[in-house]
């Protein structure tokens, strides 16, 4: 892949937002708004954070739930309940499942309190009532006062490190406790070990090892104060400790060096204070040491660590990356949009130190030489816009750095593999299909970031080909993944032949025509799981035959789809969606098909058991990723006009600048990524097609600056709620008669132009010519 | 201190066995039975190990005993168990307490059984029974013949790996489990966490982190097969697991690559095998990484790994290390005096990886630049005679280590102190005391080791003045340990007053006066807790009295002596035994008592519920460290020949060449090393005084090969049962009119000559010039 000079990554990351004949950008912090999505169903959280910051150091409503009855708290904070538990330092923007919430730091004035208490009893524990009206949050800074102590509580975040801010009532002592106990998503035993270790300089370290959704789980961290500590506890609330061991110095004192245990508590008195408390928390996934350093660059960036210091720098970091994307639209949509670049831009997260150093899937401890290790990969969500979107907002090397992270991630996989969801550097083996490949092919093939093809090359396949995956044996051997052998197999099979369609295309581009034409036929194995007779895809057993009885409508976990069923997982053949329609009976029998899904009477089922399955209009099912590309299928029919009259339906029900503003889980910012693409115009529906089908903009204006420095702009004439419709499309002046945009038309920059109107064009986008990537019949 | 060039040291390790005027050396090896302590009291193991080898490969007869159940099998093996439990890779040699026995294997003809059964019901597990006829055992080499199934089982061991060879009966199938849940001084919950994982080039790798004597150990391993690999299971055996995540990759098999969890086995089959199973297994503390390296190193070295390649290195090792020390005795005592060097040569084991990473008191991972990290520092029982037996017999460079793997650990100690009983790399707070002071202090009096004398006082002196351990902020204020504030108070009391004096002499020839001055006072802090009236070491309540009810014989743990009583404790002053003599009333009161001592009918006294009490000769207490000084005080007394009379009375009752030859616990080679410098002649009564007090030589010549090169010979006329004293005395052919012998004579090479009498020499020895040194009339 080509390389871009240092020098030049630079350039373009100092580029000015607007130039001379632009007016003055205005700053983009102020249009995203962190609560959007922290209601029940977004699971985004309101704290502070650095663009892809290893640290999320936010608020935690409640961290004492169990698996299963916490889903609404997989962020840690929801915006209904009353109270604060405390502030950690790790949390997933939008994940359906859980984890994180490290190190739960709480400060109390005056009386200490040691366990969390119940929420409906005010003072019976630690954690204090708040009044949203007190809350302040905004791209990496967060800020509430805790109505039971009077504290005010600022939270600020750099890359690998996260600031407290504590002001304590007047005359009061003030206490920090830290609970190494608190975790999202805990379950008795999640914790399997913990420690506690108050160093000479005054600098607090430990560590906690998890057994939560990531196994084993390792995380370290260090901490240091603004104030002198006056006396500390380590404090061991097990009460189950077969063997105590010898007794460590310190007898008969909870002021120790250091403690280990699995319910290990902190205790940090500072006196009373006359100044604000500021804490200052590096983490590291390697080491105490790897957390000091992270500490100690953080310390000697220009103007320290201190609060102010790290917010300044974050948040200029944040007008970079937020700048890079110019927005001009009606108030609550550029809320709506901003916020949605905000969330984009959480994942996939740092994970290695700042001196290379990281834990990989093997849980050894790594180096990464040329490239920063991100982590938290969300690939079944994320391949489908949230990875393309950084392709085109993010510098380049933000790119290398995702594919050379996948790529050492198979190198130190015990199973010689890709991602499937991983974070802190462990697999979890959540979701279906080996989607580290479409990212990396669709990079790759975009021609963006800097990384050995051919390693990638040999990761992708041998992640495709690992016949113990998901019943990837039987794919290979049947054609298809049989339902009798494997759950959820109509949906791997068909995830399976798309992901095998990009390693076609990847290695076609490399010449590479053995991988190509193997991975080709294979990008053909959709065929053999769809019910021609019936138009629906279904899972078959390993004799041939198709599983009965079919309902298209049942959703249950482990059944024949993943997270659906027949309506929404029908669709899925994005190298090959003509095909599909030819066999659905063509255009008319398709877009009759189309319209039967969004208008299906979904009243009388009860979906409720299903936590993902949120978002619906019939049976599209926004709050959840397969249905995310359907609306855009209208257009592969030749009725890009269905398209944009979806869209409009699905973006005014979908998405509004409240915290429950997100129909479903963010997912790391894909549910964010669909509104970013889809508010501009296009969406790239077939990762690896290089090709974004056109839908309708929701903008008035945007300008796009491209990693390559270009710009590319997207004005739209007579935005209104009147004019649904797309007339006139043109690029770069010249109208476009296609329903799709290229990649490379893009990247070079240019003016994408859309006319609104109230009636449909309907003959615009019909002709097969001007309709979007289909492999069947591809140009 | 002075520093070795390489190429000296390298012909010291090079130097024959025999000068030109000797008799061609025997080969020491014939004379080590490790069979030798494995009976109940021992607690050494009879499996494969190098000198200070990081694994000890030895069979275990049971490790599924609790805690307090298991004392017998604190080394794994129990000479009078009927079975075989399986072979794991790390053993302590003679420790009273336990933990180890890690990654247990068991080879298995034919059928498989997955947990170790019932011992009384032959069958009914993995476990197998074994005739003692059957086993072999040498240094470097274990062999015995399963009986239930016919395999023959040998082992052999590098420095960090073990090597399994196993002979299947013709036609079986064959298999290896391995059970990561075994564990000796097990109980529930042990076990945090642990891992299997095989590689695709047949390398199966590992890891365990226990929660035992070591808090949060961790050890990690890898492991190659001689023969391919048919088929393999990793189980999880847990049956208590709240969340068990997603599925990994092989869904429906156990065939995985890689398992996590707190319970799991690993079963491997080969199939019929031709040849015998050779299983290499090498360990780290650091990472997986780590041990493939160790395992890559030992297969590199010459000859490669393959058994017999790995047994003659190790043999040769031996053979090295062993004849530094020729012996001529009686049969009995020639093997029980080869068997104690073999075993003072087990620990401090190696315990850094060949690229020098070790896992630090910390738990971080640490280099060791320019010198080998060893741990299993049981110190309050080797700084009487081992360590000074180490600077006698090893090249220096192996006092250099263990000094500067000390201070090292003190440099990373979360407490800022060196190690109190510490393995593994981990502080397990074990006995009393800082006698890592004692051992740098007389290592570096004597002149041994190469190391920063600066760094290593200021750990001492540290480790001295480090308030919260063991009651030393009250010792430091009132002069004593007070008993209402610290249990064992009286012990604790004259120990840090013996290790102060330590730190005072190396300070003083330092000239670091300031240090002198104030660690001579606290040298005298141990009349504090004498009390003169009484004449007894006593406990002293904070506010000056003696704490009463008094008996002392009364033995209990956490009573105000250290597994002992007045009876052993009221002797311990090494470094002024003349003071405390002065203190009982002079020679003739002090001989009287010290015969009371001995002669103590304990007829009716019971010391069942003390585990470590055992070898009693009256209140002397062979089987356990206090008294291990005793026998030798008589010459203080200027009574050498009563000195004379016990050691044969100690020497004759409590070894034995046989498994239930030791009286007490090895304890990492303390009890051996008395043994040795027993036989030899003389003493290290108090190190740090560089003197060594003369008993009576066991051996009839002895040539010791010092690190310097030089020899030291000691040659003894008219040995024999009948001539328990000692007549003419000659070093280098003079006359020697005193009862002690000093460092640099030693060093100096020599002859020592003793000629046997059968009536005392009452005279020899008695003049207050002639006797050994005490501070109160240090010459």
């Amino acid at each position: 892949m080509k390389h871009i000079p240092l020098a030049a990554a630079l350039l373009v990351s100092a580029l000015p937002f607007q130039s001379a004949a632009e007016p003055a950008a205005p700053d983009p912090l102020a249009f995203v708004d962190p609560m959007i999505g922290t209601g029940p169903e977004g699971h985004t959280f309101p704290g502070a954070t650095a663009p892809f910051g290893m640290v999320q150091l936010s608020p935690d409503t409640d961290a004492t739930c169990r698996v299963r009855d916490c889903y609404d708290h997989a962020a840690g904070y929801s915006y209904p309940d009353p109270t604060i538990q405390g502030f950690s330092h790790t949390h997933f923007s939008g994940a359906g499942h859980s984890d994180l919430g490290d190190i739960l730091v709480m400060p109390q004035a005056g009386e200490v309190r040691l366990d969390p208490g119940d929420p409906a009893k005010p003072g019976s524990g630690y954690r204090q009532r708040f009044d949203h009206a007190t809350e302040k949050a905004s791209p990496g800074y967060y800020a509430v006062t805790l109505a039971d102590s009077g504290i005010r509580a600022e939270l600020t975040a750099g890359t690998r490190i996260g600031i407290h801010r504590y002001s304590f009532p007047a005359g009061k002592e003030a206490h920090l406790l830290l609970d190494l106990r608190a975790s999202l998503y805990d379950y008795p035993g999640k914790i399997l070990w913990s420690g506690l270790h108050l160093r000479p300089d005054g600098t607090l370290t430990g560590f906690r090892e998890t057994r939560g959704w990531a196994p084993g789980r390792k995380l370290f961290f260090a901490m240091r104060f603004s104030a002198p500590v006056a006396n500390h506890a380590f404090l061991d609330r097990d009460e189950n400790i077969p063997y105590k061991g010898f007794q460590a110095p310190g007898r008969g004192s909870d002021a120790l060096a250091e403690k280990l245990g699995k319910a290990l508590e902190a205790r940090i008195d500072f006196g009373t204070l006359t100044a604000p408390l500021e804490v200052r928390v590096a983490l590291s996934g390697v080491d105490e040491a790897g957390a000091i350093a992270n500490l100690d660059a953080a310390e000697k960036e220009a103007g320290g660590a201190s609060f102010d210091a790290v917010r300044a720098r974050t948040e200029a970091a944040w007008r970079e990356a937020l700048g890079r994307l110019r927005i001009d639209a009606p108030a609550p949509m550029r809320t709506n949009l901003y916020t949605a670049l905000y969330h984009a831009l959480l994942a996939p997260s740092v994970w290695s130190d700042v001196d290379g150093r990281y834990r990989g899937p093997d849980d050894q401890v790594h180096v990464a030489r040329d490239f920063t290790v991100r982590s938290t990969f969300s690939l079944w969500d994320t391949f489908r816009a949230e990875h393309p979107l950084l392709t085109l907002v993010q510098p380049e090397q933000v790119t290398t750095d995702i594919v050379k992270s996948l790529v050492a991630s198979r190198e130190h996989s015990p199973h010689g593999i890709l991602p499937v969801w991983q974070f802190a550097g462990r697999e979890t083996w959540t979701m279906i299909g080996y989607h580290a490949v479409p990212v990396i092919a669709d990079a790759y093939l975009k021609g963006v970031g800097d990384f050995d093809a051919d390693a990638a090359l040999a990761a992708m396949v041998a992640s495709a080909d690992y016949a113990p995956y998901g019943g990837l044996g039987d794919y290979m051997k049947l054609g298809y993944v049989p339902i009798d052998r494997e759950p959820e197999a109509a949906s791997k099979t068909v995830e399976y032949a798309y992901d095998d369609w990009t390693i076609a295309r990847m290695a076609e581009k490399m010449g590479r025509k053995d991988v190509a034409d193997r991975f080709y036929k294979r990008a053909g194995y959709w065929r053999n799981s769809f019910d021609a007779k019936s138009g629906w895809l279904r899972a078959r057993l390993s004799d041939g035959s198709f599983r009965t009885p079919f309902d298209p409508t049942a959703i249950n976990y482990g059944s024949d789809y993943t997270e659906g069923n027949a309506w929404q997982y029908s669709w899925f053949v994005p190298q090959d969606q003509k095909a599909l329609f030819d066999l659905l009976g063509g255009d008319a029998k398709t877009i009759a098909k189309l319209d039967a899904m969004f208008d299906y009477d979904v009243s009388k089922l009860d979906y409720s058991h299903a936590e993902d399955i949120a978002g619906l209009i019939g049976q599209y099912i926004h709050g959840n990723e397969p249905s995310h590309h359907v609306a855009y299928l209208y257009a592969y029919a030749g009725a890009p006009w269905r398209t944009q009259e979806r869209l409009k339906q699905i973006v005014d029900s979908q998405y509004k600048p409240t915290p429950d503003g997100l129909s479903g889980n963010d997912d790391l910012g894909q549910m964010s990524s669909w509104l970013l693409f889809t508010g501009l115009g296009f969406y790239p529906v077939a990762p690896g097609s290089n090709q974004y089908v056109i839908g309708r903009p929701f903008v008035d204006h945007a300008v796009l600056t491209l990693p390559n420095g270009k710009r590319f702009t997207v004005e739209t004439a007579g935005l209104s709620d009147a004019n649904r419709y797309v007339g006139k499309v043109e690029l770069n002046g010249k109208p476009l008669a296609r329903s799709w945009i290229s990649d490379a038309e893009i990247r070079a920059g240019g003016t994408l132009r859309f006319t609104m109107q109230a009636e449909p064009d309907k003959a615009w986008g019909s002709a097969a010519s001007a309709r979007p990537y289909s492999m069947s019949s591809a140009r």
